[in-house]
This record gives C-alpha cells, sequence and structure tokens, in this order.
C-alpha cells in the first residue's frame, strides 16, 4: 500500500498521513491552517489545493462532526490524500476531488460550503523559476492558478456568512486584502506569525466572512520559538490540540 | 499670546507646541507617525488634517531640509498651530493651511507633494455620538471626512512615487489596505504597535506608494510598555529622537 518513496506518517491525533518526500510534506503553515480555521457539527468544508489531505485530516480529528472535501489538482497527491482517507477510514466524512480550482464553482455549484480552507501557493506566477513544472513547483508558485482565483472561487462556493480561512505570506497581506474586498469575502480576523518575539512576521492567518461588514480583529501574533529550537507554549498546545475540540 | 485654556508645551526638540485640553491634544500615535515618516532633504510634504500642526513641527526637527504644509479645517486648531510655526520661527518652512481635506486636490493642485503624512480620524461616521461637533468629535470621527476622502485627495496631490504615511487602528485595516489598492497608492511597509509584548496591537502605521507594485513589507511589531508605566527601550529611542537625523 505504500510505494518505496512514501512515508506512512503518524499525525499523533489518531491519523496516519501518506508523504512524498520527493514530492512535498505539509509544514508547520498547514497545521497552522487547521487549528486557526473552524468548523461547526454538521458544516461542509471545502479545502482548495488540499495536497495530501492533510488540512480536512486534522480538521477531521478536531472536529469529527464536521464534512470535508479536499480539492486537488495533482493527481498524485490526490492519489496518496485518498490512500491516507481509506487508510483511517474517513471515506464517509472526507472526500478527495481530482480538479482546478479554478473550476471549483462549476464542479460544487453556488452556495455548496459553509467553511472554505486554503493553504495556496505563496510564490506569485513563476517568479524564479526554470520553466518546470514539478509537484513541488505547482504547491509552492502560482503556476496553475493565482490567489484571485481562489478567492474568486471561493466566493462562490461559500453560502451567505460562509467563512473563508487562509494561510499565507505576509508580503502578499494588500494584495489579500484587497482581492478579499473585491470578492465581498471580508477580512474578519488576522494573526501573523513570527519565528521570534522580536522578528518580523513569515506568515499571515486571516479569517473572512461572505457579506460581512468591515471590521478586522487583529490579534496578538502568534510567537513560534521561546528561543532556538524550543518552541512556545502556545505551539506547543496547537501541536498538542490536534485532537477533537469540545465545542 | 497664550489664551487661558491653552498650554505652551517643551516638545524636547528645540521647539515648543500651542495646545488646548479642552480642544485635543497630541497623543503617542502622532509622535509614532512623526518617526516613521520620512523626509528627503528638499522633499515637500503635505500633513493632512494637522490640527496643532504636531506632525509638521516634529518632522521639521528631524528633517531641516524639508517644506512641510499642514491642512487643517478647524480655524481654532490651525490658529494654534501657526502661532506655534511663528513662535519656533518656522514660517520660511511650515504653511499651516485653513481647509478640506476632501478639497486637497483641488487647493493644491495635483501632483504637488513628495510626500503626505495623515493622522486621520479613527471612527467611522458618527458612530456612538450625540451631535455635538466640537473640536474632539472632527479630530476623532468621520464627521467632515472619510477615510475614502483622505485617500482619494493623498493619491491627487501625490507626484508618482511619492510616498503616504498614515496612523490608524488596526479595525480599519482590511479597509484601509483595499482603498489604499483602490487609488493605487501602494501599501509597502506596515509596522502594528502593541501596548505590550503579548497583547493585541491598538495602532498600525502604514507606508504606501504612489504607483507602486504590490509588496508589503510587515515589520516586527512595536512594543510600547515593557511592563506598567515602563516605556520599551524602542519607545524611549524615538521620543529622545525627535531631533535631526542623520540622512
Amino acid at each position: 500500500m505504500k510505494d518505496k518513496n512514501e512515508r506512512l506518517d503518524d499525525l499523533q491525533n489518531g491519523y496516519m498521513l501518506f508523504q512524498n518526500p520527493k514530492q512535498f510534506c505539509f509544514g508547520i503553515d498547514a497545521v497552522l491552517l487547521a487549528w486557526f480555521a473552524k468548523a461547526k457539527p454538521g458544516e461542509r468544508v471545502l479545502d482548495m489545493g488540499t495536497g495530501t489531505g492533510i488540512v480536512p485530516i486534522l480538521m477531521k480529528a478536531r472536529y469529527p462532526k464536521g464534512y470535508f472535501t479536499g480539492l486537488e489538482i495533482q493527481e498524485e497527491s490526490a492519489d496518496l490524500a485518498r490512500r491516507s482517507v481509506a487508510y483511517n477510514k474517513l471515506e464517509q466524512d472526507i472526500d478527495i476531488v481530482t480538479g482546478d480550482i479554478k473550476e471549483a464553482g462549476a464542479v460544487f455549484g453556488g452556495a455548496s460550503f459553509d467553511v472554505v480552507t486554503t493553504n495556496p501557493p505563496y510564490m506569485i506566477g513563476s517568479h524564479g523559476l526554470t520553466g518546470e513544472n514539478s509537484a513541488k513547483t505547482i504547491a509552492r508558485h502560482e503556476t496553475l492558478c493565482t490567489l484571485d482565483d481562489i478567492i474568486a472561487q471561493a466566493a462562490k462556493v461559500l453560502v451567505p456568512k460562509g467563512r473563508f480561512y487562509m494561510v499565507h505570506r505576509p508580503f502578499r497581506l494588500a494584495e489579500i486584502m484587497s482581492v478579499m474586498v473585491k470578492y465581498k469575502i471580508e477580512p474578519k480576523r488576522m494573526r501573523l506569525v513570527q519565528p521570534y518575539a522580536d522578528k518580523e512576521p513569515n506568515l499571515v492567518l486571516i479569517e473572512g466572512l461572505r457579506g460581512g461588514k468591515s471590521r478586522i480583529e487583529v490579534e496578538r501574533p502568534l510567537i513560534v520559538y521561546e528561543k532556538t529550537g524550543v518552541y512556545t507554549d502556545e505551539i506547543l498546545d496547537i501541536y498538542g490540540r490536534n485532537h477533537e475540540e469540545k465545542l
């Protein structure tokens, strides 16, 4: 069931995940997104560009009464995700769909999800690339879809007052906010992630509300390391809290 | 030269400032804005809604080779500002104009400034007001002009690649960024100000570039207090650095 390049990793929340280090392995950004996002019982959650399905599987552990769909354009990643779902016996509640984010509205129909999560490619276009289109490249660079595509499609598939959760890089923040406002997914909550208390942030977590009013809560920064190699209590808490939430 | 309700305060940078505590006295936000903003020798700087002229006077001390204009709609505040300018013998380099921000483009003409600074009213419309229109109300609430008005006029008076510096509240951040992008004053640098290292920010400093490309540098947060009543070294440095900069 596991190819020679693959790993089967223990997520420490009761579930396992197939990954192929030659392609792409999840990082702290996926873990933080799955922790920042919330799903109420019965809600339908779409993860756009799900890769190996890490975000739906982490969220399913925290929110067992949610229904999750992962949309992924790369067949190899989608295949890993499907095998992880099957291995964890989550086929009833997590559906992995091979497809293009740019067609999410057409594939799923309008107002078909209560929540959208996304950990999209951070880099603009093919900036700094040499023409290859590997799994890693597609996961990291906007070669197949742009931020505008993602937010436009999220606006289509979200119900009114549906929630949008994204992790991204702070250098795109002005574009993120203006595109969200353009598609009427109003930014309502933001948390910057800093490697250390005295360093600039290198990730941003953002929550939007479809059709919400203009007012954002900027939370205190999330600090990753207390000092070199030592996580802060909050990060340890997040990694330890991949289990079911008390809702 | 000083009315009975007025104070003549020492700015600790060689200059004095007339203020009337019954109207409005400057706060840390004006000091931080004057520190965050930069002016190169010979640049023309417009402060929109200058009040008692605190921002141009603080910036003049740091950037003695700049030319400053303060635009203020309230005659009483403009009068205090003019008297402070005269008292400090700065009439050659600081001009206080009584007028409406909404007409800045018409008053000064297009592309007439290299830099715009503004510490605008933070509160939306007349939210929470009882109908009075005092100096304090006008300074704090958008009764006479909106964020959109300010940024639209800044875009008119700025030269191409001119810089825009604003201090505001984080809860308006999504609106700030989307309106700046709309008027092509691209957000390029942002610093959130937190009262304490572990508290959410209560001010945001933002720099925009007229006609700039989309990419923002989100700096590490500026922390005000080390502990109750004790400023951080960085804040002490800012307060102590109201003197001339070595450019």
